[in-house]
């Protein structure tokens, strides 16, 4: 168990509200609406027992005495972790204890691995009680175990009835949830009546649809990372003398850069989306950011922000070229690389097998970018764009295209620049009273999608930028919001990642406004998050607002 | 003038409360008690005039009707910002307009800069009011020029004559406090019944003495990195896959790292003061770190933090002494260090001129970790120990044993270290109710030290540990904290910077408790600083409370 601080003591207090159709849960029915989009026809054949779900809400009705049978549902976490994680499971639990008190929830223990290898524990009351309103994901563990093989689905599938599990509950991101709806599809074929649920998760934002408004955790965390950049730039405003190359967590989509854009209006904010729309190449942004700090040099100010998602290389098209290319290269020559040594034989092959293109873009990398590049591989040897600190790499080039101007007098300004990577630290925060409220309604929908017999469903809730009491659960099949992808080498069926929408009103918002922010230093500083909700209201994501406009 | 955010707004309307001794300002008396402890008889020969001056004490007695004259104060911030400068100008404001309010405030801009140049705002109510509880130093902006040569004196009591001051705030730390001592002195001299007074500023909490119990910022600075550990922490207990290597802001002293280690009870904060007392090498932290990776690593924990202190290498006899000889070299050769090329030359240089003890302490840093140190240098040319990257350089050193030890199977653990800098995000958050509270009674201490004809004091609080109502504001002369030391090339007259007290009773409680911490992980997660003070207390530092025991 725990140690707890005085905040995370009080916090273990807090009391989420239920939407109000939730409350009456003997008394609840379900309705079903036929959701019009067609699905994909190697879906429907992927899916032959779950395609052909409704769409259901829940409604309260008068009390029927009804007796409900107890459940016991099994949960996990899958992936990294999104603050709100713990109250989904609380949400279960309170849901499945107030149908029947004999009701279990079992947690599996580090993600599918749990339930590959059937590792798990009985959650009771005095468990959940103690991570009520907490951030991480430490009470059961998270893991990135897939769930895909054959194989795996069977062994999943025999834990599942070695439980004798009504419902299985699956809290994860797109990749998980995909897995959940062949999960669903699997166990229903084999016979075994369990229903699998999934929930929507993911700081990054990524998992959002028609359905799902936003995924849980984005809100705190994007408010996290709000409340340095906020502090970030109330230090420029005095000190005036830093460039900060703000690097922050996210994924391929910039979703958090964005709403870290709209909460703090910080000078310049990248989206990856919009740049990769424009197919821009590398020394464009290069440009675009030092014609900015130009620009306000000419106005005395050698300061400001520069917001990068950390998926911005994987937009630019040259970018991934290169990074095709070098994969190929590394599979083919089995090379070593060092860290800090001599490395000319390999820069000469590389001259010799990438593209000129590529490998142009290669060598304006700084060399320590180079080497962590060839260095910093993933499991399967490939290089990982993601994991490359771009920060660095942008401010190296634009120094250097600054010092260019300098020779040609374009320029006369002091340019300190200072890196900055902000992620890990927002993904395990005490959750925001949203992410409370949210995920303890999640888990709750979850239950009760389970005791209506509901599989291969995603528990979502409309309408979160109205009171909590007016939200709207409902649950969405999987399959629905399914498409077929080319991964790499082989077309699956995979839940859409959800990109920045570059028609959508937050973007559009955004777009309005931020010629002003790049030199009016029209800064906002949202502070450290506040729980007292009666005072400070509720506060949903900026672009949730957008949303659902 | 600002933006605001909505928690910005609603901290405009924050009213500290003041020490109940200041409340009547009509009628408060001043008692004088003489300090007993004598002063260096070099301070007395450079302070014939502010040298004998007494402990002052606030009372209220009896109201006597009296009339006060207006007054006229100059106040300025100097050096870096730290959270809740505002309130103390709010203090001071306020506290003049009490006393007659056709007083007068004038905010010098950018520091003792605005006072040489005679660059000035007047700051009236609406001013004021428009940063109240805000975190920065922007209302009048601050910088590190610094008031030490007769020129400089001579031209600052010019500015101070030519607005006909009554009184002179200096806002800063150790060394702006001292040039604010002899500015004291320097203007009694010229027959200028100007009051010059500071206030304790700093983050790093080196400023601390008999009398000064903390610097003010330092609580919302040491909250705001524990907030971010606190979280860093909780990600650990579930990824279970990164060890963070978390340089923190502080310059020399580790008071910082003391702070946040007892508010997270992370798993190892390294403590430069007691590392300087063992005359430790870097080796022998190196090996600490990479002992506690290979005992967690066999309790099948493969993750952790360690606090880094920004200045530790200077508390590292073999570090300080490769900087004297690097800086040597570096003066007297004036060569080229090329950021990304060849530097071979270089290098050969260094081995025929540093000590073979400082060539091998050099050759053991990440050629990157080199190569900062040799470009990264201050306006003197000289390197900047306080500017390298620690975190990277142990987590590279502390990797390499790691791979020795593996060779010799006394490891088998997987390292990923991640890095991190926890710096300026802390210097301008907004101000904890403490530090307002705190500032405000500073802003206040200093009119009235003004106007009770005291110069050459420094503004305190004493019993910081009590309800701000029962604080004890009290005036000390800044010559009772002056020593003479040798800076560089000359013994000068300074404020005594305060390091960690290795016999102070946060240290030992520290101590006592560090073993646990390794192992254990009894991480607390202290969370989001709340503002609201009626359900969550004042909670000064923790640090603070052992100070007074």
């Amino acid at each position: 168990m725990r140690n707890y601080s005085a905040l995370q003591r009080d916090r273990l207090t807090f009391k989420p509200v239920l939407p109000l159709s939730l409350n009456e849960i003997h008394s609840l029915i379900t309705v079903k609406e036929e959701i019009l989009k067609d699905v994909d026809s190697t879906i429907q054949t992927l899916f032959p027992l779950t395609k052909d779900q409704s769409f259901l809400t829940f409604h309260s009705k008068i009390n029927t005495n009804q007796k409900n049978h107890p459940l016991k549902i099994g949960v996990l976490f899958s992936g990294g972790q999104a603050p709100g994680g713990h109250n989904v499971i609380a949400g279960i639990f309170d849901a499945i204890k107030k149908i029947n008190p004999h009701s279990e929830l079992i947690g599996f223990l580090h993600g599918f691995k749990g339930l590959l290898n059937n590792q798990s524990i009985s959650l009771n009351q005095e468990i959940v009680d103690s991570y009520r309103n907490q951030g991480g994901f430490d009470m059961i563990g998270s893991e990135r175990t897939k769930l895909e093989t054959l194989d795996q689905l069977t062994t999943a599938e025999k834990t599942i009835r070695f439980h004798q599990l009504d419902g299985m509950v699956v809290i994860g991101g797109d990749d998980s949830n995909t897995n959940a709806a062949f999960l669903a599809e699997f166990c229903k074929k084999q016979g075994n009546s369990v229903r699998v649920v999934g929930v929507p998760k993911t700081i990054d934002g990524d998992l959002k649809n028609e359905w799902i408004e936003i995924s849980f955790g984005f809100d705190t965390a994007s408010k996290i990372y709000s409340e340095m950049i906020g502090n970030l730039l109330i230090d420029s405003l005095s000190a005036k003398k830093y460039y900060f190359f703000n690097r922050l967590m996210g994924r391929s989509a910039s979703h958090i850069t964005l709403e870290c854009a709209l909460q703090t209006q910080v000078n310049l904010a990248l989206i990856g989306e919009e740049i990769g729309e424009a197919s821009y190449k590398l020394t464009d942004i290069v440009d675009q950011i030092a014609d900015l700090v130009c620009l306000r040099s000419l106005q005395g100010k050698d300061f400001g922000m520069i917001l990068i998602p950390e998926g911005l290389l994987e937009f630019i098209p040259e970018c991934r070229q290169l990074l095709k290319e070098l994969n190929q290269f590394l599979n083919t020559n089995k090379i070593a690389v060092h860290a800090n040594g001599e490395n000319n034989h390999l820069i000469q092959l590389l001259k010799e097998q990438l593209s000129d293109h590529s490998f142009n873009c290669f060598s304006c990398f700084p060399s320590s970018i180079q080497m962590q590049l060839l260095l910093d591989r993933d499991g399967h040897g490939n290089v990982q764009l993601a994991k490359i600190e771009t920060e660095r790499l942008l401010m190296t080039l634009v120094g250097e295209e600054l010092e260019k101007r300098r020779l040609k007098k374009e320029y006369q300004g002091k340019f300190s620049p200072v890196p900055l990577y902000f992620g890990y630290e927002g993904r395990s925060g005490l959750p925001t009273n949203f992410d409370c409220h949210y995920c303890y309604a999640l888990g709750y929908v979850s239950a009760l999608l389970v005791q209506h017999e509901a599989t291969g469903y995603i528990a979502c809730i409309r309408h979160l930028e109205k009171p909590v009491e007016e939200w709207e659960p409902c649950g969405v099949p999987l399959t629905r919001m399914m498409q077929m992808e080319d991964r790499g080498s082989k077309n699956q069926a995979v839940i859409k990642k959800a990109l920045v929408d570059l028609k959508g009103t937050a973007f559009l918002d955004f777009k309005e406004k931020r010629k002003r922010w790049e030199t009016e230093d029209v800064y906002l500083c949202p502070g450290p998050i506040q729980f007292n909700e009666a005072k400070f209201g509720l506060n949903p994501p900026i672009s949730l607002k957008h949303f659902v406009k």
